[in-house]
């Protein structure tokens, strides 16, 4: 077990060795962090030496100029200029609240960025502001459209964080697949099998086997097959790419570069980076916010309160998260060996105790 | 077989019987009728008798005030005056529109409606103002979320346009549950079997058996079970819910009132009427049109010419209900003989010809 406060100060003078500035190393560790500390395991500090051979590799930029390129009322495409996702995104999302704060929405669009954490992080941040926060973005392609033998999305997650007045918010943060690729990555270490409906062979056929996502195969759109939705996962999953990429000019598609730095880049790029979308609606901009959190208390109770399938209980998104944010930052947040060894070889190359 | 042309008549016919004025009965016969054309049968003609029962059980008003009681420069919150949903829809769709002129986007929570036919008709209104639209609704509880046995979401279904260049847009539209209601309706009526994953019964079991639906079961959620990614699903459907009532004022989760007038009205509503969203934001609010229109193109045709299962093709989201259009505006649009019937004696119990 390692402590919040340890591998959040650890992750800071990490970013700040690459260059970053002091603000900026503080932001990206704490969003960095905030994966941990919501059990997406996949994308904290599990990540942090890969963000680091980014910037080696010279496609991270530690001191980025982020900055508004095109604008309205309510909306702005924002250049990220190669910087950490994980700088960029929350940057943006500020930008959106700003509009919102005038217009009553904002939205923003953002190319030249890098992988940006949970989507979640950003969506939340809405909430103090007594509006509700939208981010999404694209990712390099690993999922195969219905009836494509070819990757051409990006698990493309959503989140949507919703406020309520007693109640803890409503807080939806999912790929657009049926299943998120850390769990597959869990699968593949694990040695074990994946269900029906996770993945494709290199001819398209459903299999179990984790491993021949290396091998051609493909994630699935949330649905699995056309005969259970998968167009509507690859509707979800085009919406993020379009709105993230395609409105602010940043690559879409196949075009996506890969999070690890040995993959080269798609040759022939179609725009700057991977592109995200955020947006805030402020509360008042459509009716008295004590109303909206009101009417948010009784529908979370009534969906709290709904009989459940034996042994189970109806949860509202955001609750298996929050649990775990609590329990990790009294409990500590437990790494897989193979990760404390990788961050050990880090602080060590770069002359920080882990 | 029955042309375009004598159903719009017919039903226009019908909406003017109801007191509806001759614009309203226009643009109602419009909406109901593009969703016979694009294929979705179950939401067209066919549930025209539906809306002139509601109106003789008295909780539809034909001759609506529809009005804006709150806004900002981007968002309102619309009164539908529990008009048609055919006719409060495109009218909030056009507030929207305005907005997007003004403000760069534009967002509408309508409250005090009801079923406004396909979301798709909403959402494409924004293509020929150079913008996305959006358009979403919610419904009579029909989908139990995740470990519930209880129905507490509709179908509540998404849709967006996307405007290219060359290529026809982009057009997504479809139900947050793993199968709409209408392909259950249709297996009830053949007394054929559903996939796994499309309904549970009241014990909360998957279950082939497409009766199970009046027998104390539900629809399931995109993605089917926990596995498969049904929370998900059930997040979406949730999202929906909220924007289109929460955020305006109707009717949410269990309480949104039936669409068939023989059931009671929920006691105890916590809202008015149905509520829908909607969105619109203007494509050069973010990039010039052309350059957006442009990639949109490099988009579809990239994702359309991609590898594909044997025997299938890739599709891009709006081609299948675009080659119906095409091909029901000349051939003429099949209804089955139980509509027929349906119409015949609506029309002579109002004294029009069908």
């Amino acid at each position: 077990m390692h402590s919040y406060k340890h591998l959040l100060n650890f992750s800071k003078a990490i970013f700040l060795k690459m260059g970053c500035p002091e603000d900026d190393a503080e932001l990206a560790s704490t969003v960095l962090l905030s994966a941990d500390l919501r059990g997406v395991d996949s994308h904290g500090v599990a990540r942090l030496s890969g963000y680091v051979r980014l910037w080696e590799a010279e496609r991270i930029n530690s001191k980025p100029n982020v900055r508004i390129v095109h604008e309205s009322p309510s909306t702005a495409v924002v250049d990220g200029d190669r910087g950490l996702g994980l700088v960029v995104a929350p940057k943006a999302m500020k930008i959106a609240i700003e509009k919102a704060k005038i217009a009553g929405t904002g939205w923003v669009s953002v190319r030249n960025s890098n992988h940006y954490g949970i989507a979640g992080y950003h969506a939340l941040m809405a909430l103090q502001h007594d509006m509700i926060g939208m981010s999404m973005t694209n990712a390099s392609p690993l999922v195969a459209p219905t009836f494509s033998l070819e990757r051409l999305l990006g698990t493309n997650p959503i989140a949507v964080a919703i406020p309520a007045k007693t109640q803890p918010p409503f807080v939806a943060d999912f790929a657009t697949t049926t299943a998120a690729n850390g769990k597959l990555e869990i699968l593949q270490r694990k040695g074990k099998e994946a269900p029906l409906g996770w993945i494709q062979d290199k001819d398209g056929t459903q299999t179990p086997n984790p491993h021949e996502l290396k091998d051609g195969g493909a994630l699935l759109p949330l649905g699995g097959d056309r005969d259970h939705g998968s167009h509507k996962g690859y509707c979800l999953g085009s919406i993020v790419d379009i709105f993230s990429a395609v409105l602010s000019g940043a690559n879409f598609g196949p075009w996506v570069p890969p999070f690890v730095s040995f993959l080269p880049l798609p040759k022939d790029p179609v725009g700057e980076g991977i592109g995200h979308f955020f947006g805030a609606m402020r509360i008042d901009a459509f009716r008295p916010s004590e109303e909206f959190k009101l009417n948010m208390d009784i529908w979370i109770e009534r969906f709290r309160s709904a009989p459940a399938i034996a042994g189970e209980k109806v949860l509202i998104p955001g609750d298996p998260e929050r649990e775990m944010e609590k329990e990790r930052l009294t409990a500590g947040i437990p790494l897989l060996p193979p990760v404390e060894k990788d961050l050990e070889e880090l602080g060590k190359r770069f002359g920080v105790k882990f």
